[in-house]
């Protein structure tokens, strides 16, 4: 009983399309959302979230993620087939991080995207050909047409630049309680750390604490999300709201004094 | 394992009551969710979002829609039977462009409401009669009391008016990217397609495109979208609000010059 | 094939990660959200959520919920194995409501909180030690480390004064609909109802019909929600917004003379 999640922009309505053709196709499949939030065309977000939620799904479930603002252009469909998991989405990037992060992988444009529908839309490849595609990975069955490539479109988070005094990154996700999640990993901060809790972001204090009810209500913290990523939080409050930091901005963590 | 699909206004948690009575009743109905941000009491809003999503399920899936503002009154709570897909849900013409579209079909009054609860909620027939109805359909067990009609409430988008110059429709629905979905098929436009994809929507230029992506961002343009229909969409931007249209607003589309 | 319920106050994406550890664990288990819009913290809140959806649920479900301001800090982890149901949680109240509404019950700790995960985050025991927990109980799988306690931290939604000419409680819950829903049951109002149907809440006139479609739109009204409770609604609008009534406020329901 394969497990196919979904990652998507499409909000509501459309991503029951997909999985009425998922489970007319393979009855059996256990569907899962991971999101139909990810901002309209924020691929970045969106890989995020994929890369987050994914791999604390078993091995053999397929993740199908369409934040796709380029559909009917021509950007590749792609098939994704790594160690322990399937993916299936746009090739923006989107699915680069997620893949990467479950071990070895091969990379499949679909050149033949009338596969399963003879007319596809050119607004709803998620409908026509990426849902196929997922629910025939989910049953073990071959897509006609995919052939092996080496250059798909590739996105990263980015490395962090770390010194002696500070740290520099940038947000990359800001999450429903207003968190704004970095590109700034917990061991990344360790030299900050043994120098004092007592931390600014963007020059504001933020003290670093293990946990959301260490902060009073209401003030910025730094903590180590469950991603394991630095993390700008607010008990009671948007952190993003608070500091001005959407995704994409700059982070400097640096010592309060 | 018999599909069921839910279609309501309820917003939250409502809809995790109609499931716990359907699993407690057949364990092995396999629920989605098709939407419950239909607007409340939208009734031609949430018959546009069944009719769209509906056909994309397997033959046999049960179809129950709740968008019900004659709750507890005197409007008949129905049972549609087709030749592709059941129904459950109010008479108010809520089911009926879905049921006309999967084929033939019979329309039958629940007339016992209590036929599975003694005491019905007059507010909550969803959880009281349309839920053990869909229940008792997936697993092909008969539900007591039906009475076929041939009156029920019916509904429909209307029929464009197509001119050599010009279409007039209106706009049946808006969806999550604030896309404006009218009642006028890709067909309908094939007349004036024929004379240049320069065409304006109530007055406003609105050019023609196959795809999203070929339109310049926060440009508004004319497709057809993955339901058939022509919708007015705008890249990263509302085409709902910047063109000021609502559900049942008039539509005219008509060459530029 | 055991039923898990989930409610939080998780928004997006954290439910998907509970979930994706939960079928690691148990892939037969069937998934359904009660809610993820729980406000932010408060427990009141997803206590009634969960006491009104749990019970339309078979015997042997399992519901999970996590709303949990002192994740990380010294409040316990509990399960509940009760009569109809078990539940799974933080110990802040969240989970009693609907434990004594389904029959007897014994409360346990979760003392050894790594008992799936090695190293638990500090942030989200929804994914570190609940979801595993309610996998386990899912199967009938031994938690290792369950302690009885006698003293969970207990919540009630307090019990209204009944009196000839008025009866005084609060509000609870506040729909996605604006109703607001109070802790004075359908019966408390027998009393009053004896005396006629003209009613106030709060000084302000609402008339008591069944059914919502009773009442003329935008007009305020008092009933009997689904869920046995006295409910103030709003044909067409929001009562919460209309009164200025949030969770927690004072109601008096009189007679209108």
């Amino acid at each position: 009983m394969a497990v196919i999640t979904l990652t998507t922009d499409f909000g509501d309505l459309y991503p029951a399309v997909m999985k009425g053709v998922i489970l007319s196709i393979n009855p059996e499949a256990r569907l899962v959302d991971i999101s139909h939030s990810v901002r309209p065309g924020d691929v970045p977000g969106g890989a995020f979230m994929l890369r987050f939620a994914s791999g604390h799904f078993g091995p053999g479930s397929v993740h199908l993620a369409v934040v796709d603002p380029g559909v009917g252009g021509r950007r590749r469909a792609i098939v994704i087939k790594g160690e322990k998991y399937s993916f299936v989405g746009p090739d923006n990037g989107l699915l680069m991080p997620a893949a990467r992060a479950q071990g070895a992988y091969r990379v499949y444009e679909i050149t033949d995207l009338s596969f399963y529908v003879r007319k596809v839309s050119p607004v709803f490849h998620g409908r026509d050909v990426f849902a196929p595609a997922a629910a025939f990975l989910s049953m073990g069955r071959e897509i006609p047409g995919l052939k092996e490539i080496e250059d798909p479109v590739d996105l990263d988070f980015g490395t962090p630049e770390i010194k002696s005094d500070r740290v520099i990154g940038k947000a990359i996700y800001v999450d429903t309680f207003g968190n704004v999640i970095t590109n700034i990993g917990g061991e990344d901060l360790s030299g900050l750390l043994r120098q004092g809790l007592a931390l600014k972001v963007n020059d504001v204090e933020t003290p670093f604490v293990r946990a959301y009810c260490e902060a009073p209500r209401r003030t910025l913290v730094l903590l180590v999300g469950s991603h394991g990523m630095a993390e700008i939080a607010c008990n009671g409050d948007s952190a993003s709201t608070l500091m001005g930091l959407s995704a994409g901005d700059k982070v400097i963590i640096s010592l309060k004094s």
